[in-house]
């Protein structure tokens, strides 16, 4: 635990925190400033910096949680059409606060949250080299 | 398999993907629109319209192998200041293709891309109510 990291603050219960979910290994809680009413975060309980210091065992939790806490807001009385999952790894993907954590956002149709900056079609030829570059072989 | 799900087209090796990872369960390939290089798609082999139709099992592979593709870009030439995992549950959510995916997005400072209608500080009281209407005693 890091005891400058607000993250592993709330895991210790030293700060407040409305929790929606706890176990062993993961703690869920409601967003301070959320995109839409319902926006959780799930983190490790143990620090971990980014995806790159997450135990891929603590990794293999967090998506079949974040499964649970979509289908719970789909059925909760939250608004939700839709449901993001989001993770920022690194100030340049927009993480701010430095313990790993996933987001589950509730989104209606016309909510006024989006992303901008999207895609262009690429070629065939320069996928392909892309993949060449990222493909480990067995 | 849903012969008119492009992806389910794709896992059955029926149409063209530049794919960087395959296994029992799960399939990565390049998106054809990619927002910076190096965009990758994970996806499960078996069709799954959504994050409920999904296996937890299913989804407890493809975060690790999200964190694998994550270290992978970031050790290759690809540009990556950072990584975005994102996926949309639900058109309301902007899923546009209805076989359950996660995105691995390459990011860069000042790339052009992110999003926009951010949160809203709430309150502890408001918070503290979405935690009672989502929490499941165990
Ligand atoms: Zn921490
Ligand atoms: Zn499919």
């Amino acid at each position: 635990m890091d005891p400058k990291c607000i993250f592993c603050v709330i895991v210790s219960g030293a700060a407040d925190a409305s929790v929606v979910h706890e176990d062993e290994h993961l703690i869920a809680f409601c967003d301070l400033n959320p995109i839409n009413r319902g926006h959780l975060l799930i983190a490790p309980k143990r620090h971990a910096t980014n995806l790159a210091e997450l135990p891929e065992t603590t990794g293999a939790l967090m998506f079949p949680l974040a499964q649970r806490l979509a289908a719970r807001i789909r059925r909760s009385p939250i608004p939700a059409d839709g449901i993001n999952l989001m993770l920022a790894d690194g100030a340049a993907a927009g993480q701010s606060v430095f313990h790993v954590h996933l987001h589950v956002i509730p989104r209606m149709i016309k909510d006024g949250f989006g992303v901008h900056g999207g895609g262009r079609a690429a070629t065939r030829s320069d996928l392909d080299q892309v993949a060449r570059l990222l493909i480990t072989k067995p």
